[in-house]
């Protein structure tokens, strides 16, 4: 049987994964032909330093792009598609910014192009989106997307850790980078979102408008105080469709204890669809490492290899983003105020008020003469909780608005 | 555009779902052309009381069959497929007796067979497991695959109702069937752990050699004993690669606390799965329902008509089915003996000579002149444990030996 010809550009952990994962299996009828790195850590019989030795080898039938990033990824992305070559990608940034024009360009020289890797890992999530689910109209899809934050509010969780405490474990445990950044405050997760949105809804989807933030606020009290009210906090992706807008976000949220999602633990990831006619599903496994990725990598290799007719086929219609000064939500907020009567009469004041209405209130132990004051909101308009807060933080009695946090699914 | 003609044999809640689903969303590009069924009972401006109408209607691509049990079915889907068209299927038992026969019908004659919505409903399983984990080697696959027996468990789990108390609540609540002998008793975890064997592994699974058992003989008692040392009781179908043997099974299983499956809660299924280098993965969503079931079985047309080109190709290669008697556990066993001393002696005696390790011993709550008493083996024979089982219930000591139910995962 005559392989097919494979060239990997970048040869890092998922892109040697790649390859050894090719190597070890010769039944997938697979060959890495060329390999492009410009790393001088990288030795490899098959290496080259120009990306266009693979580019423009008339043998190479799929480019594999693991470089990450926007540049110099999406020149090579598109010279490859140009060149007639499909392309499997697991740079989520480079999806997240540009699958409009780049479907648009594996389109128009009929070759495939698909990322399955970029959000999720390992875990078939856009494959099922895009195929299996081609029946249904999807309205909500929830993701823990990024491990690193995952496994640090698990752990702030499960043993009481505090943020900075929890992050070094997980550096420790090889599950957050050095220079965390991309993780904690939410880019990672912020292009799954706008990756699963995409897909999802068949929206063209504009990263910018992509509310998002990350982990670094959330303290070990919002935690306790979550869980008393039986809610548990995690990073949440959301990409909702309402009427003909589309919002898209990634915030810390709570979560109900019962909830799928409320019990993915550690590293894990997990999304959750809810679609009609399928109703809810909960797509779950390891969303980041070598040997996973490269297992949707290579599996959306043989996607192409073993269906030549397979042309990327994904329109992104026009859409409204969703202003997020109409957005509704519930709302988590913890404050600190004088331990005295009155103070609580006061502030459900401001609330009514605003039309921001009260579903729980929690006053929590004594710090010095203040004490937690926890209110979690019905339903409300995110400008009436602003209007509402910005009253609050006038109020004498209000020492400080420790932290506002959704409450969400 | 032109629509591709569907033709649909059997129009009951599944069917019917279908045409609906199909009617609502034109955009689909399908187009029901004729509907058989033979209930005086079904009104339906295309319906006809012939299957070869269906069949043999040159105008129609896909052939959907939703009757149900193996005769007519059989005849019919081979019929189709004989006439050129693809079949698509929900009928978990007509696959799980037949799969290879079936599939090599559809490649000879170059057309495809689908059969998603046979297990777990909407749940995309069988698609994932096909395509996007093609990279992969699949060792294990377990499966909460029955609505009726994981909410009857449910219910007795968190409410401590009796079997007959859960069972009675499912019929109310329509999770279970007036005859709900083919839930209960295992037979419908059975068909669906053969199937998700066959697909894992591309093997050739009899489902005569697949070991089954309802859950009828579970008891409140167990619940709560397995809750106290750290375990849930699910129906568990599992299908197990140990080197070059598979084993297929569906058993009450005590599932650890902390493991995904435990968290499956009423009538919902998941499936999990272990390979290399994919790590773990789990499925979750609506096992029934004739909303769930209709995405599957038109996601299933929807991947044919919009890709000519998918013949099935499911080589199953024969394998060798492990013989019970050598397979190693882990078991709870909970007897009746007297509330004296000396007995837990006797009794530990026995498993030590058998060769079977004691990981827990609990003894619980009198009951009259007699205690409760749980062990929990260490990995262990099957064979080894039958033999102390014999022993065991030759000693005049143990008045009973009330359950014995795998622990596993």
């Amino acid at each position: 049987m005559k392989k097919v010809k494979i060239g990997i550009l970048g040869y890092g952990t998922v892109g040697s994964a790649v390859d050894r994962l090719i190597q070890k299996n010769p039944s997938l009828g697979l060959e890495v032909k060329k390999i492009c790195d410009i790393s001088p850590k990288v030795k490899h019989s098959k290496l080259t330093r120009r990306a266009s030795d693979v580019i423009n080898d008339p043998d190479i039938e799929v480019v594999v792009e693991t470089i990450g990033g926007v540049n110099p990824a999406k020149k090579f992305v598109l010279a490859a598609l140009r060149a007639g070559k499909s392309v499997v990608t697991s740079n989520k940034e480079l999806i997240a910014l540009n699958l409009k024009e780049l479907a648009a360009a594996a389109q128009k020289n009929k070759v495939a192009l698909l990322f399955e890797a970029a959000v999720g890992g390992g875990i078939p999530i856009l494959g099922p989106l895009m195929n299996d689910l081609s029946a249904d109209r999807i309205f909500e899809v929830y993701g823990i997307v990024n491990g690193t934050t995952n496994y640090i509010l698990h752990k702030m969780t499960k043993e009481g850790m505090s943020f900075s405490e929890a992050l070094k474990r997980a550096k420790e445990k090889g599950y957050a980078e050095a220079d965390p950044k991309k993780d904690i405050e939410g880019f990672d997760a912020s292009y799954k979102a706008a990756i699963l949105a995409m897909v999802a809804f068949r929206a063209e989807i504009g990263w910018k408008k992509v509310a998002f933030e990350g982990i670094a606020r959330i303290e070990p009290e919002d935690i306790r105080y979550a869980q008393e009210i039986g809610y548990v906090i995690k990073l949440l992706a959301a990409a909702q469709r309402r009427g003909e807008e589309i919002e898209v976000s990634v915030h810390p949220t709570l979560i109900p204890c019962d909830h799928p999602l409320a019990f993915i633990p550690g590293p894990m990831n997990a999304i959750y669809v809810k679609g009609e006619p399928i109703g809810e599903l909960m797509f779950y496994g390891q969303g980041a490492g070598g040997g996973p990725t490269a297992s949707a990598v290579v599996g959306d290799i043989l996607k192409i290899t073993k269906n030549k007719s397979q042309i990327t086929n994904l329109e992104l219609g026009p859409v409204k983003m969703k202003d997020t000064a109409h957005t509704y939500g519930q709302f988590y907020i913890r404050m600190l105020v004088p331990d005295k009567s009155g103070v609580l009469a006061k502030i459900s004041k401001i609330f009514a008020n605003a039309h921001v209405s009260i579903a729980v209130v929690n006053q929590r132990e004594t710090v010095g003469k203040n004490a937690n004051l926890v209110i979690v909101t019905h339903e409300a308009r995110q400008a009436d909780l602003d209007r509402a807060l910005a009253r609050l933080k006038k109020l004498p009695v209000v020492r400080k608005v420790c932290n506002i946090i959704r409450v969400g699914l």
